[in-house]
């Protein structure tokens, strides 16, 4: 495989997608597949990780740092810069399997030819660090101008979140630094500049250095830049550490160290396909991105729902994490999945102050999760595209699932990894005060014994405050049930730690209620067709059909969903929803309801969110057919990899990465078709492969050991490693 | 007091107002104000009470008869109509006193002036009967032709109701019977037309006569029609009827006896008020159209919200019927509040069922009840201005106080008429099944002992789905405390109907769970400043000053609650809704509480309805303060005497007549201003009148006996007749 993708036009319709698809990231930071040329209204960006700011009544989000990556070159003053100045050739793209970008462009000009060739890293394992090499070759003698600056001047959704950027230049050496208008962050860039090949004059500029240069015809000279960036978040003083890390910087051995340690992570989380080179390689793709994001430089930190690519979505972890981007983590890197368990652990407190806020008792963790568990998530989160107002949506106060995913990942860390330190760690805990916020949000009638859950939102966000929403009760009841689990584990496993626990939680008192409630607890059961409702009433719903549906539509930007959306009022839902719960729960259900419910909700499934196909096919899995399962796990590879997708939520801009897509294309391949479960300890398989596929070769660490996998369509072997 | 309302012009912009302002009525059918050459431009319309019809996707509305006052006058071949032929003069009004519409325009035209000069009624007494008389004066010798017919091209909302009309002219008598598309019902209207005072020929046409006169100069002529009006919802053979309504029927002792009737009616239902005639006046013109539509013609008919006004609102019955206009006839024609009780028990079949389509218990009464109880609610009550789309609304589902309104009159009929045998005639039972309702509905927290009523629409409709309106959750207290209550007095009254009772309902299992439920049912609590608030999260809602929520409006037609109307995310409310409450239960606060949520809501309140001025109107008085009362009692007792008026809810039409506000009127007057309350079965006042205000006179019947009660600044008088 070529581990390779690249794209040979640029435009404005494609810059925006390219810089999705060409991302590279080491998890502290990701750099958008823009060209050196590129500013703002390219959507060039340097996303940081974990640090936010809110300006104004503007949305809470990560910041963007200035830009050590803007390059300019101009010949005999003409500035050579795609789109505008239209190429001979050009090709950009990502090698994928060491999270090199590169691009390589010739332009016709003074007399002959110019090509630009660069390439450039985020570092894996010195996360601050950005390694670039832009070469110039002349075809013939011809003076260029190429400037190197930090551009402060950047793509921002919410901003302008830098109150002051101060330049600083030192050789040649660039140092920014800029101070947020919180007050107190700062975000300091630093870019080492070595001009390679010909002799070049340079002056200073207000942002960087430009460099003169008189080159030979056939010769070529290399600007190799060095760039680190610090924030306060990371040091007390990030312009000294700046300083400090490009000092010791050498480009080759960064860049050699660089690959290592991206084939390390290959090691252990290439997958191996015979019969299905697109498969294969839009698989691994999606596998990159993950890679490219994961929060390896902390140890508490997740993985927002557009991973690095953008401030979309303000930065913030969703329950994407947990229900769809864990699993690949789990079993192939635990350390990252601990990380990000952890920070739901570290979290808790912001959980449970929203629970309060909103009168419920234990964890009601954030819908937009940023630091210390803030929800950055508005009550209106939509705009209306006829009155330009904006909707009040429920997001953030209904869609309770979430606390849910947080005690399933827990749960989920302990079954793979074995490790039940966990639970004394913070683990039972988290898993307790989940289950006591869905014990506080149980209401029954006065005249019935059972208890439900009214007044949610499940996954499919289109149909808003339904009640018994038939994943969120299931999820309850698992929660409520995994809280039981994890304090019996942690009291056979550490009974002193049990003992401060129940000290701390009150869990002796909460424990017999949560029995109790388990037992009380709707779940919706099939119906006489085998089909679980949705939530109340969804069955009374115009059942229209899903083309009928978008016809109505009078602009293609209005929000589906809310109360009066297109398909409000209809049986149409956005994403798998009945679906994804009877693909976390499908061993307590009969082949035939999984199917019963499968046929019944896709044809009504908009799959207006990248989370939706990975379920699909999951659960078409689960029914023996890879047939059904193929094009959904292809759509759910393909996400990144094809571009394109959903931009728009209302007003509202969605575009960026999709992690969950990637993760839920792991999930497919690994947990779909190849059967993965842990049980007592140890992964088996049970192999269900397309039609076509050959072999399929893995890796996944169970219980600290770590084993291959190899499933064909006859069988599955697993040998120890 | 001159009892006459009249207006000296007319165009296009006040014909609508004209049409509720001068209606005339006998319960049994409207007629809307408009003049004889109007037609449905105009808004021309007789609107019949009890009959209703359903075309398509349309709303079920009720029928609106062919015209059979349609009259034409031309001169020299030229039309003299209004507005488009301009009268040198022109008046048109009501004598109030006796339910006459009159006019008179004065018309230059073929060289000198032409005078009609018209009067009609709807006959009180002989309910499918309207007179009418129209004299025509020239100054100059004249041709005439007047053309006198039966119009079925009539206004209608949802229309068009008629598949096919017919037309018979015997002699001087127009017959039309129409055919309602509903395949099931007619409507036959007769025309007896004599003209009197000139030689005429006359000629037939296709709908009616037409009559050609010489007219000397100085000379009159009169037409003069007697008409009538049946359907098959009077009999199964409307046409035959209509003849011999006619053949018998006699103008002048006809009109002689309609105004006996009117002054019979009022020498119990008029209010003498000393020192203050406006309000005098418009107060008795209120008690005029209550008085003009009730269903003195039937034993269990109700009064729609529009009165007999037009199809607005679908003619159908609604809470304002029994917490807004039953006291006036309670207390001053109890066979009147009779039959509108009656009409709730009757119905109850239609409420079990309802509450059994939504999942309910007990006896859901219909928001807009048609006949049968049928709801002609729709789930989209609202249209989008700037969508054009239905707006999904909730009044028909989630407004479940309706029921606690039907409990509430059938004790009250009781309390005020003394007349316990409407408990064993299914009062008793009616109340019981509306307290079940709510018991059905009551939920609680697994974690909490209390009782509460989730996701309902109070009387201040724009905020939807919210959990325990203190208005709601106070009205099923009432409601079950009645149920408790009828059924005691039952049993104490009627030991055998008791026992049937029990035996028909399953009440001796069901009365101990409304005893629990009467204990736990929470009511929301004042809180440390003394208000109350609306609906949990009201206090937390945008505490925006109703100007500028006005202010954010963009096109006046929008709809202010519903989702993302201006009002729905601030405490801005639509009308009377925890003022309501404290209204109907003040004796149950003290004079401070009541003080504090006026205060608090009154601010907040837009009076978006027009039953929301009486509400603020009689807590004032509870407050002993008649001069913060007296604009909101005039505001109610002018809602039609001014006409305006809100004409719109998003797109739909909602103009017509105001009977809950003259209801109001009356209360304020009687229970507000006059203190006027029922204890042991006999009337007490506590009179607390305006500034200004020497004398108010009025009679009331309370438990079969006369009352004359004399209200004065210093005291109030009752005495017995």
């Amino acid at each position: 495989m070529t581990w390779t993708l690249q794209n040979d036009f640029v435009n404005n319709e494609t810059v925006a997608d390219n810089g999705n698809r060409f991302l590279i990231g080491n998890g502290y930071m990701g750099i958008r597949g823009t060209l050196e040329e590129h500013g703002k209204e390219q959507l060039a960006a340097v996303n940081l990780a974990g640090i936010f700011d809110k300006v104004g009544d503007g949305w809470r989000e990560p910041l963007n740092a200035p830009n050590p990556l803007h390059t300019v070159l101009s010949v005999g003053g003409e500035t050579l810069a795609l789109p505008e100045k239209q190429p001979i050739s050009h090709t950009q793209g990502l090698d994928y399997r060491h999270g090199i970008f590169f691009r390589k462009t010739t332009w016709a000009v003074g007399g002959g030819e110019v090509t630009v060739d660069s390439q450039r890293i985020a570092h894996m394992g010195r996360y601050h660090l950005i390694l670039h090499r832009y070469r110039v070759t002349a075809s013939a003698p011809m003076r260029l101008e190429i400037t190197a600056d930090i551009e402060d001047d950047i793509w921002e959704l919410h901003g302008p979140h830098y109150s002051e950027t101060a330049y600083e230049i030192q050789d040649n050496t660039i140092l920014c630094s800029a101070k947020v208008q919180n007050g107190k962050d700062r975000v300091a860039v630093g870019r080492s500049c070595t001009l390679e090949g010909a002799e070049a004059s340079y002056a200073e500029r207000a942002k960087g250095l430009c460099f003169q240069v008189n080159l030979e015809a056939g010769k070529c000279v290399t600007l190799v830049s060095i760039s680190a960036v610090c924030t306060t978040a990371d040091s007390c003083s990030p312009e000294e550490k700046v300083v400090e890390l490009l000092q010791e910087a050498d480009y080759d051995t960064l860049f050699a160290s660089h690959k290592d340690a991206w084939e390390k992570i290959w090691e252990a989380g290439e997958v191996e396909l015979e019969g299905d080179d697109l498969a294969r390689d839009t698989l691994n793709y999606s596998l990159y991105h993950l890679n490219s994001i994961a929060p390896r430089h902390a140890d508490n930190l997740s993985i927002p729902a557009r991973g690095l690519s953008g401030q979309t979505y303000k930065g913030a972890v969703f329950w994407d994490s947990e229900m769809f981007i864990l699993d690949y983590f789990l079993f192939t890197q635990p350390e990252v999945a601990r990380s990000m368990v952890r920070y739901r652990i570290d979290t808790l407190p912001g959980a449970l102050e929203k629970a309060k806020q909103y009168g419920w008792q234990g964890a009601f963790y954030a819908w937009e999760s940023q630091e210390g568990g803030f929800d950055g998530c508005s009550d209106y989160n939509v705009t209306d595209v006829f009155t330009g107002r904006p909707m009040r949506t429920f997001f953030k106060d209904k869609q309770v699932h979430i606390s849910s995913a947080v005690a399933r990942a827990i749960m989920q860390y302990v079954l793979v990894t074995g490790d039940k330190k966990l639970l004394a760690q913070g683990g039972a805990r988290t898993v307790l005060e989940c289950a006591r916020f869905y014990y506080s949000l149980l209401v029954g009638y006065a005249s019935s014994d059972r208890w439900e859950i009214h007044d949610v939102i499940g996954p499919d966000e289109y149909h808003e405050r339904v009640n018994n929403n038939a994943y969120t009760n299931r999820m309850a009841l698992a929660t409520i049930r995994w809280a039981l689990d994890g304090a019996k584990l942690l009291r056979e496993s550490d009974p002193k730690a049990y003992k401060n626990f129940c000290a701390q939680t009150g869990a002796e008192e909460l424990l017999p209620k949560l029995k109790k409630a388990a037992e009380k607890l709707y779940v919706p059961v099939p119906n006489e067709k085998g089909v679980i409702e949705q939530f109340d009433g969804y069955f009374s719903l115009e059942d229209a059909d899903l083309a009928e549906v978008r016809g109505r539509l009078l602009d293609a930007k209005e929000y589906w969903g809310g109360a009066y959306g297109v398909a409000s009022q209809t049986q149409v839902i956005k994403q798998a929803d009945v679906v994804t719960m009877l693909e976390f729960f499908h061993n307590d259900y009969s082949v035939e309801t999984l199917k019963a419910n499968w046929d019944y909700y896709a044809p009504r499934t908009e799959h207006g969110s990248s989370l939706s196909a990975c379920m699909y096919a999951l659960l078409s899995c689960r029914c023996g057919d890879a047939k059904d399962a193929y094009p959904f796990f292809m759509k759910s590879a393909q996400a990144d990899w094809l571009g394109g997708g959903k931009q728009w939520a209302g007003l509202v801009y969605i575009g960026g990465t999709h992690p969950a897509a990637a993760g839920g294309a792991w999930k497919v391949l690994a947990q779909g078709f190849g059967g993965l479960e842990v049980e007592n300890g140890v992964p088996v398989v049970k192999p269900c492969l397309p039609e076509g596929w050959k072999k399929v070769t893995l890796k996944c660490c169970v219980h600290g050991k770590w084993y291959r996998l190899e499933l064909t369509q006859e069988k599955g072997k697993i040998e120890e490693l």
